[in-house]
């Protein structure tokens, strides 16, 4: 391995951007004679949010750089099927953009890139060889009846990017609390190194038969013990969504039901699919202009085939950048809460 | 090049599966060394329609044969974003199935196999350096305002590829007449080069301005002429779909109206987007127990986000596995025709 000549900046420079305000945290990394540059925009608020979420954190960034080099030869490998790097635990995978991956925007959708993160963390569970169901279950799961559910996402996107970029995603578990499994992503440019996106998630057990929450039984534990990592991004909006009152909400579309093709192959409609239905009561004209910079969803119920949703939207107050949405099946059940953070079109990061 | 040893060999074994019969032309070919085995199913149902549709052309077949030799090294190569290949005039492209392609069959769906169609070929535009607008235009046709519009589309599907499998997609232009462009598609198998689906498509040329279809000027011609090569696929089910009487439908889903995801960069809703639609009134039983083998698409008429929709199908009276579906605009205008033909699921080709 060629040496490394890291040179390291925190740059707090505070760029008005329409309502929004920059901070920059970049690195410059000099592998094998070669320069790359490594940029963590941090995005805030001007309003209430003085930080947003998500950061690369300071103290683990340099393992991060570290990885760098190893995985020069990664970018012809896309049919290898992901792979995990000696000594780290973090798996990766390279995709290629296409043209049906882009939305109104030019631009890869949040869907397409919840869709990579997703399957990579998928393609984690295979490398770990436990995919027999298809979903992640230990052998200690399946003899108890456990699955794994989703039950919280967040993402956050510094560039989307474009038809036939390349970019890699990142994975690794990090310990989440007594009844959860963390998941930590980041995607990159693969051409340019920068941090394209940054996401985590919180998984936790249920019983296939009951479809009752479970607690890790300590056999679990001990499966997944030795492939934790220590947490790599630092999720500074990391509580839980508020309660929305549904009759207080501004904007609301009803009658939304899953499509045959929103079906997963459990029959279910897929999680990435109620970020679509839940943008479906945002103001046609707001969507024109803005794209989302940070998601939140809070999954609170399964949704099937015959279900009929009710999408809700509405702004919060105190900034206009932000949105609360709720996903409602006709029953008033919450199936899904989330929280939306806007940018005007063609921003800079 | 390695000498290729080719054997021969047309078979027409008349195995009965479910309603469809199946006759098998089958091709062994031994490059390098190796034994491979291509494999061209011809399906017809056992009813009215003697032989279907897209048959790889027995005089052409050696051509396709010949390229295989030349495609060993492209698996490695989905970066490089297709390849034209010497003197061929063919392009060529792999993908990766991933999870997120996948429905509730266990298998890549119909829409994902036509977004690879659509993929491969924007890929050739492309590769010919006429991508200015991102829809494939000639300077001849940009200075005219003309842009290319999807007429007609009929997919021919052996078998679903499934999770991790490695397609390659393979497209040409053919010369269709007087005022379309012809393009073909077959799908490979990329480990077994076994062919996977068959599809063809035709182009027509319309004013960007004015909306209003146009011919081929002579200058657009000449640009395409040095493209072309022969048809390599038989399309024996070429002629135009029945017109259909609405109120006579058997099913009816009222009220679709597309989301914001459907658009596509235009802001219209995607072609493939319109298959999801049609078969939105397809009864659930059906769609659970069968999957489409054959599908043609006519499209009669833009769509855009503001549009209601209304999705008809009725079963063909004669063989209970063919559906004619309609796609209308609350005004009644038809946006799509369809024709689909269905088989059991597990089904074996």
């Amino acid at each position: 391995m060629a040496s490394i000549g890291t040179t390291m900046m925190f740059g707090r420079e505070a760029n008005s951007l329409g309502t929004l305000r920059i901070k920059s945290t970049a690195f410059s990394l000099s592998p094998s004679g070669g320069v790359l540059l490594l940029q963590a925009n941090l995005r805030a608020t001007s309003m209430k949010v003085s930080q947003t979420t998500l950061n690369v954190t300071g103290e683990k960034q340099l393992k991060i750089l570290d990885r760098r080099e190893k995985e020069f030869d990664l970018i012809a490998d896309t049919f290898v099927l992901g792979k995990v790097e000696k000594d780290s635990r973090i798996f990766s995978e390279n995709y290629t953009i296409r043209s049906y991956d882009m939305g109104p925007n030019h631009a890869a959708t949040i869907q397409t890139l919840m869709n990579l993160l997703q399957e990579t963390v998928l393609g984690h569970f295979r490398s770990m060889g436990i995919m027999k169901d298809g979903l992640g279950s230990t052998p200690e799961m399946s003899a108890k009846n456990l699955i794994w559910i989703l039950s919280k996402t967040h993402v956050v996107v510094d560039r989307y990017p474009t038809w036939n970029d390349v970019v890699r995603v990142e994975t690794w578990f990090i310990p989440s609390g007594k009844n959860f499994l963390g998941i930590e992503w980041i995607i990159y440019d693969s051409k340019t190194e920068q941090i394209l996106t940054r996401a985590s998630s919180k998984l936790m057990m249920m019983n296939k038969e009951t479809r009752k929450l479970s607690e890790w039984p300590e056999g679990v534990r001990r499966e997944f013990e030795p492939q934790f990592i220590d947490s790599l991004l630092l999720d500074k909006d990391n509580s839980r969504l508020p309660k929305l009152d549904h009759s207080k909400m501004e904007f609301v579309r009803n009658g939304l039901t899953p499509r045959w093709n929103d079906l997963d192959i459990n029959q279910h409609v897929n999680n990435v699919k109620y970020v679509g239905m839940m943008l479906e009561s945002v103001p046609i004209s707001f969507l024109e202009s803005h794209e989302i910079y940070d998601i939140t969803m809070e999954y609170r119920r399964e949704c099937a085939m015959d279900d009929v949703l009710q999408s809700l939207t509405s702004f919060c107050h105190e900034t206009t950048d932000q949105c609360f949405h709720l996903l409602r099946a006709e029953c008033g059940a919450v199936v899904v809460r989330g929280k939306t953070k806007w940018r005007p079109k063609h921003a800079k990061n």
